[in-house]
């Protein structure tokens, strides 16, 4: 069994884009990282949505191999985000946030999906997190994405979370402030000894880090995208796409995690292509695998032959 | 011959680090550049200093097989820069620009200098750096470093150089201003239809990447440095170690400018690890190619065949 368990937001997200403004575009953390995952592996998804939400949305997610039998649909309606990007899309502002449904939300583990292997935790509070963790047996890999405000909101419990997480994926500024210094070498393993055994750095579009140990480092890059259009959901798709390559190889061998993290960033690059969720539903894996190989041009230099002095002509 | 001839500044700087405060360390542009350069190949040094430059440093260059005939002494006093750097050695604040005897400098490359195939132009105005070039014979591969404020106050000279340019190194930021545009991959591209064949992107913290053609990149890690001490002359000692590696090579093959951005990288992260020239002096090939391994295993991830379903166990 290879299947992963994904709990987070879902969502209706207000977006307004230098192209354009997009009014309650279908989103959220859980549901941008199922599908992403779900291009490798099963997926269970869980989390809660209101009346409004709309059926067609659902049937994609389960036509792409998302068991949604942990999706609760309750009175009210479902979260709304609302955001504006700036002009070179590298930074957002909130502008409203509804929680509605979201806000009394605690997550229910259906009693069949209690020995997936692999779990995702989208960005909720720790405490909600340590609650799925609790409904869980023995899962083989814990991955906690993006930690953002409960670095300050929660830091007690958030440090409580780590220390039974496997895999921390987080933004590069988060990681700064968690650790509380700059050099990113010294926060990585500043982070590893928070708890998780690999600790991956988001750095947009400079790519991101892989900590494996305190010397043990993966430099991955971005894919290069000409023409991004919307950001929204890219952290969540690279989180869902690297634990899905997990879960399908097997498990976290340090080759794997390397892949894994290209992987990921090949799945976020497809969804900052398009808006909302239309970039990850456009890709498929030749698509991704296509990616890959353009990474490795993109990675790729010679043995250092060539720094010899034999090397004159 | 394979030599390398390197114009720039050779000045003191006043240091004010987080370790604390360094008066008048011999430093400039082209003093970081040739100790670097000289670690792969000869190289010929054109520069003005006054009497107050210190014999001693000269001598140290000659050593390192720096010819220094292009170097002037003449009355007044060298060049003095003073900065403070930030607790997080990120930004840096210019406090006094002292010209002195670099005000008048107009580059004489002696005679027997003209044939150097390899020119390395330093951050002077581009109308010095076009004075240069007037003076050589048919070099081979002309290598422009950061452009800083000419961008603002010299665009017209500066395009007029660009199209005597094959290889261009420049900040990101300067690369986006150049250019006028934000995503990396159009600025690169921009840049390249100003004239140079390379465009090499310098993003400090974040690695460098290589641009030789519209959809050509390289993407480079930064070497991890626990401890940077000291970031003046990174990118000049990044320009020189590229050059040096391409000169010792016999030229810009796309293979051996990948490997050269790592060398220059590889090069740039020892001259951060100490004050002034002094990570730059204490540094040697043998401590370059064992960076360069260190390169190869923080970039290397292993072929895709894992992200077909075969590999499930």
């Amino acid at each position: 069994m290879n299947d992963v368990l994904v709990v987070g937001s879902v969502a209706f997200d207000t977006l307004h884009l230098p192209s354009g403004t997009h009014l309650r575009v279908p989103g959220g953390s859980a549901t941008y990282a199922s599908l992403a995952a779900s291009l490798f592996a099963p997926v269970r998804l869980v989390g809660v949505v209101g009346r409004d939400w709309p059926a067609d949305v659902t049937r994609t997610l389960v036509e792409r191999g998302v068991d949604v039998e942990g999706l609760e649909i309750v009175d009210g309606l479902t979260f709304h985000w609302e955001g504006r990007y700036s002009d070179d899309l590298t930074h957002r502002t909130s502008l409203r946030t509804e929680l509605n449904v979201f806000a009394d939300f605690h997550p229910r583990i259906p009693e069949r999906h209690r020995d997936t292997p692999y779990v995702l935790l989208g960005n909720i509070h720790p405490e909600l997190q340590a609650e799925v963790l609790a409904q869980m047996r023995a899962p083989r890999l814990v991955l906690a994405d993006t930690m953002s405000f409960w670095i300050r909101g929660a830091r007690l419990a958030l440090e409580r979370l780590l220390r039974r997480v496997d895999v921390l994926v987080i933004n590069e500024e988060e990681a700064r402030e968690l650790a509380g210094m700059h050099n990113i070498v010294r926060v990585g393993r500043a982070l590893l000894a928070m708890g998780p055994r690999h600790v991956v750095v988001k750095r947009g579009e400079y790519g991101a880090l892989l900590f494996d140990g305190p010397d043990e480092i993966f430099w991955a890059p971005a894919y290069p995208v000409a023409d991004v259009v919307d950001p929204t959901g890219a952290g969540d798709s690279f989180a869902g796409g690297l634990l899905g390559h997990v879960a399908q190889g097997g498990g976290p061998s340090p080759e794997r995690m390397r892949r894994a993290v290209i992987v990921g960033s090949a799945v976020a690059s497809c969804c900052v292509e398009a808006v909302g969720l239309e970039g990850l539903l456009a890709t498929n894996r030749a698509d991704i695998e296509a990616r890959f190989r353009r990474f490795q041009t993109l990675a790729h230099f010679a043995p250092p032959s060539e720094i010899e002095p034999t090397d004159s002509p």
